[in-house]
């Protein structure tokens, strides 16, 4: 805005505030003490010689790690800065920001502490190791803006090495809100999962977690498409295992063509790709009534301007329009849920129970086109997403016992 | 104390409230946010979309950084848990406890954001990676408890590579504070550096960097012990490049022969070794009024009522007797002095000025045999400290321009 108020002739800008500077200066976090240090007594408490006793209990006992330290409440947001928000690689100077940013999103949706770690690497072998390393300090992971396919294979590995959760947020915070739009999306269209069709734009990290949640929910006919059309059992799709798995598990008919041609007849588009890709007349080949997540940032795969009236429901990543699908949504409640029943890992069930929670606060009677996702400013939600994830960690299996006495030596 | 009552006949304890546990449940630290988010504009400031323009500035200029991000005012806290108080090799989940009171300590004398890293590793090269991993993150690094000889070849590498000051506490901190005890022992007993003899017992981190200290300072006359005796050139000392270091650099009579033998007409010990390593009878076969810094913990190396009458000026490391020799006096200003100065590293300069504005805090009117090192509550050693250490970063060339101008981009 000063960049245009400068270019009008005749005008000088003296000086400037600028909010958005303003706000980051000296960083968006801060470490604080939770203990109060005012005298010798409390300083040989919380440090030497006190504090050896605390180490020992651990040593003898280290799920105790989870009661007597910041484990308890603790979360790395740990990335390589190669794929930050529109900008692409950034490296990790530049990406702490967003890192901050987030870890500010986790404390006030989820009361969750959250440290950024912006890490100088971008080799995979290097962030699994990184990881490893760290794991002791905290209470679960929040991988953030790495690029695909590595992060596929990191957060894999990771989840079945380390006995924290490690979560892709990029991949399955946004599968998460997606699937509780789409929950909604079916009430008011009366459709099932089971005999519906979608049509995948993109084959990144977001999509490819979208689709596995979409078939794990029972979405049977699902078509991916990257930026070479429809990816297919058959089709070259070089050494990539992510899209291998794509062509193996979705588009049972092999259909072929381009994203166009996919979308002929289709029910859903779920977009995750590249802004304006698509225009109205795609939109009129689709099924009746046809629902539109178009979430390429900033500008959609089609603007709800375009598509009004074509489409049954649309949501996009936007705040400025209705049903934006944002990820604030997920995450902080997720981790808290994970958190508070120590869970090893967040596996399907916790990820299903977090999306129907965000869909279920939106009751029957209030659903509409234009509002199928709770504000980001509603609180019920983070609480909701959290007793939902609470529970299905304990139903399956993945919460954990922790000691009902701690040893105290003496 | 509980154990005690337990043990006393015909007494049952009920119950017990332990405050040292009480005080670390959930841990020590809390992750806090420097902003208010209460409006959909303040949240997209403080992320996407706006802080994306943060980001880019970064990218313009990654100086500004240290300016827009967390990197001002925060320090890493790293420990493999190999070396924790005197609990020996506890590991990494065991020894978070002590970091997280590191960082307590940080923020209540130093107003440095500290966070604790406790990693799961005792390979060198593995900490060296993980340190420059995690250097874009931070404004410094602090290594601690770290078992030597790994901390000399982690510290001296990471200094050479970074543009961030790392700083091993345990060997520089405890330096630091020894020569301001120092500094104010000579002036109550008349001595000069360059006239005296120092017996330093022990050759661990510690040890080592008191020893290198006092030479800068001045001393010209140091023998070290470790439990062989004394180090001199010439000596087997295996591979250990330290107490080669220490060879080639102290004893310059080559002196041998045990702690005791090089005690005799010494006009100091430094006990940095192990406890009630001496007698009275070893401290009057020195000099006429020495000096004692005995540091063993949670015995010193010979304890003060058993040197009582025979010493001119004794200090430990422990609270409850005068002189106690305790990092905190010297790590929060250091780093803060640091920050400040946005220091490429903390130098022998700025730990020698440092020193000497802990000791200059007592005037000469109070210093007294037992009052040469201030209170760990003087309120006014942390911003001392960092005054002096600001200045000598400037002076010694370590300390960097910023820009003047950060570059927004609109």
């Amino acid at each position: 805005m000063i960049a245009a108020i400068k270019n009008i002739n005749g005008v000088t800008v003296q000086s400037a505030t600028d909010d958005t500077f303003r706000m980051h200066l000296g960083g968006k976090l801060e470490i604080c003490s939770r203990i109060r240090l005012n005298s010798r007594a409390a300083l040989s408490m919380a440090y030497t010689p006190g504090v050896a006793r605390i180490c020992k209990a651990i040593r003898h006992d280290p799920r105790t790690a989870f009661t007597l330290t910041i484990r308890k409440n603790c979360v790395a947001v740990v990335s390589d800065g190669s794929a930050v928000l529109g900008l692409g690689n950034i490296g990790a100077e530049a990406a702490m920001p967003v890192m901050e940013g987030k870890a500010v999103l986790f404390k006030e949706f989820g009361g969750v502490d959250a440290f950024p770690l912006c890490i100088d690497t971008h080799d995979t072998e290097e962030i699994i190791q990184f990881c490893r390393l760290i794991a002791p300090t905290f209470g679960g992971i929040n991988l953030e803006d790495i690029a695909a396919p590595q992060c596929f294979d990191i957060e894999t590995r990771l989840n079945k090495e380390l006995n924290i959760p490690v979560f892709h947020d990029d991949q399955h915070g946004t599968a998460v809100v997606v699937l509780a739009g789409l929950i909604n999306a079916l009430k008011l269209t009366g459709r099932h999962p089971s005999n519906m069709k979608v049509a995948v734009s993109g084959a990144g990290a977001a999509a490819v977690a979208c689709t596995r949640m979409l078939k794990d929910f029972g979405v049977e006919h699902i078509v991916v498409c990257d930026s070479h059309g429809a990816i297919y059992e058959g089709r070259d799709i070089g050494s990539n295992r992510v899209k291998r798995w794509v062509a193996e598990n979705t588009n049972m008919d092999r259909q072929q063509g381009s994203l166009p041609d996919v979308l002929r007849g289709a029910d859903m588009l779920l977009g995750l790709s590249r802004p304006a890709l698509l225009t109205r007349h795609d939109i009129l080949t689709m099924n009746k009534a046809p629902i539109i997540f178009a979430m390429a940032n900033p500008t959609p795969e089609v603007m709800p301007e375009e598509a009004a009236g074509a489409v049954a429901v649309m949501a996009t990543g936007r705040s400025d329009y209705p049903n934006q699908i944002n990820n604030v949504l997920a995450f902080p409640g997720i981790f808290r849920g994970a958190l508070d029943a120590r869970a090893s890992t967040i596996n399907a069930e916790m990820k299903q129970a977090a999306a129907f929670a965000i869909a279920d606060l939106i009751s029957d009677d209030e659903l509409l086109a234009d509002y199928i996702i709770p504000s980001v400013f509603n609180s019920h939600v983070a609480p909701a997403v959290a007793h939902a994830v609470l529970k299905a960690a304990h139903h399956s299996g993945v919460a954990r016992r922790m000691p009902k006495k701690i040893k105290m030596t003496v």
